[in-house]
C-alpha cells in the first residue's frame, strides 16, 4: 500500500475477505480499529487467537466446542430421543435463539448437491444413521433450508431411516429462505407445525 | 452465549462493534473465521496484533505510520511548499488513490463542530498554522467534505492564514458528499479546478 504502513495494508486485505465486507468497508473498519486500539483492536486480536486455539467441532453433533462435547451435548437436561438436523452451525444457533427446541442437534455441514459434488458421505449421513441406533432416537426433526438442495437432503434422510419418524419444519419457512434470517416466532411456529416428510 | 463456547460469544460481541457490522453479520463472519482457521482467523489475529503494536500517528501530518514519520512525509520526492489538509486518514487515502496530488498532507482528525464542541485546538489548527511558517508553505489545499462543518472549517483556516493562498477542492465534490465515496477521476477534476476560499 503506497499510502500507509504495510501492516495496515495487510490487515485491510484480510478484513476485506470477510463475508459482507469489501475494500471500502474494510478500510473503514481498520481505521476504526486503529482509533480504538485498547478498547477494540487488541481485545479483538486476543479473542481471535483464543478462538483459533480452543474452538473445534463437537465430536457428537458438529456444533462449535472448546472440549470434546459442546455445551448442548454435555447438558444432561437436554432431551434425548429427538434429534434436530441442521445444515450449518449458524442454523443451530438460530434454532437455539428461538428457544423452541429442547433436544440435541446434528450438524450436517452442508446439503446434498449434485452441482457441488456433495454426497451423503461428505455430509456424514452414515454417522447420523448410526446415531439413530446408538441413541435410541424416536424422532428426527429436519430444520433444513426450504431450497431444492434442502428438500433433496430431507428426502434422502427420510429414505435412509424408513423405520423412524422423520419430520420437517414446515409452516412458516419461506420458499428459498434461510433459517438464519427468520425471527424466533416464525421458527417456533414452524417447529410446532412440523409434518412428516 | 447459551448455544456455544463463550470464546465465540465474546468474539461475536467484539466483531459486532465494527462499523457496518451488526449481530447477524458478526455471527456469519465468525463462523467463516472458524472454518478458515489457518487461512484467515490466525493471520487476521496476527495482523491485528502487529498493527496494534506498531502503528501510530505520523508526528508531522497525522497519517498512520510505523515510525515517527509516515512514508509520505519521509519520501524526499514528495513536493514541499503545498500542503493538502484533510479531515481524516480515510480522506488522505482517497486522495492518494486518485494519484492527483504529489505534495504532503495535514490530517485534522475531524472538523469544527459547535454541536460536538470541537474547536480549533481539538483539531490542531495552531499546529497547522505553525507548519506554514516552519515549512515555508506557499499554498494550502483544503480537501474537506462539502458539508456545513467542512465549509465552517475551511473558512476558519482561510481566516487564520490571511497571507497564504488557501484553495479548496471545488468542482466535482457533491453537496453533502464525503471524499472517501468519490472515484479517482472526480477527485482529480476537483483538484484541477480548485478555487480560492
Ligand atoms: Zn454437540
Ligand atoms: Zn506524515
Amino acid at each position: 500500500m503506497a499510502d500507509g504502513p504495510e501492516e495496515i495494508g495487510r490487515l485491510i486485505g484480510l478484513m476485506a475477505r470477510l463475508p459482507g465486507m469489501g475494500p471500502r468497508s474494510a478500510r473503514r473498519a481498520v481505521l476504526h480499529l486503529v482509533k480504538k486500539r485498547s478498547q477494540v483492536l487488541l481485545p479483538l486480536a486476543e479473542a481471535m487467537k483464543a478462538v483459533g486455539e480452543s474452538v473445534r467441532p463437537c465430536v457428537a453433533c458438529g456444533n462449535l466446542a472448546t472440549s470434546d462435547l459442546c455445551p448442548i451435548c454435555a447438558n444432561p437436561k437436554r432431551a434425548t430421543g429427538t434429534l434436530c438436523v441442521v445444515a450449518d452451525v449458524a442454523d443451530l444457533w438460530a434454532m437455539e435463539r428461538s428457544q423452541a427446541f429442547q433436544g440435541r442437534y446434528h450438524v450436517l455441514g452442508g446439503l446434498l448437491s449434485a452441482l457441488d459434488a456433495i454426497g451423503p458421505d461428505e455430509l456424514g449421513i452414515p454417522k447420523l444413521v448410526a446415531r439413530v441406533t446408538e441413541e435410541e432416537l424416536t424422532e428426527i426433526i429436519l430444520a433444513l433450508p426450504a431450497t431444492i438442495d434442502g428438500q433433496t437432503t430431507a428426502h434422502y434422510i427420510a429414505d435412509a431411516l424408513p423405520e423412524l419418524n422423520v419430520t420437517s419444519l414446515a409452516q412458516g419457512v419461506p420458499i428459498g429462505g434461510e433459517l438464519d434470517f427468520l425471527d424466533d416466532g416464525t421458527i417456533s411456529a414452524a417447529l410446532r407445525a412440523r409434518a412428516r416428510v
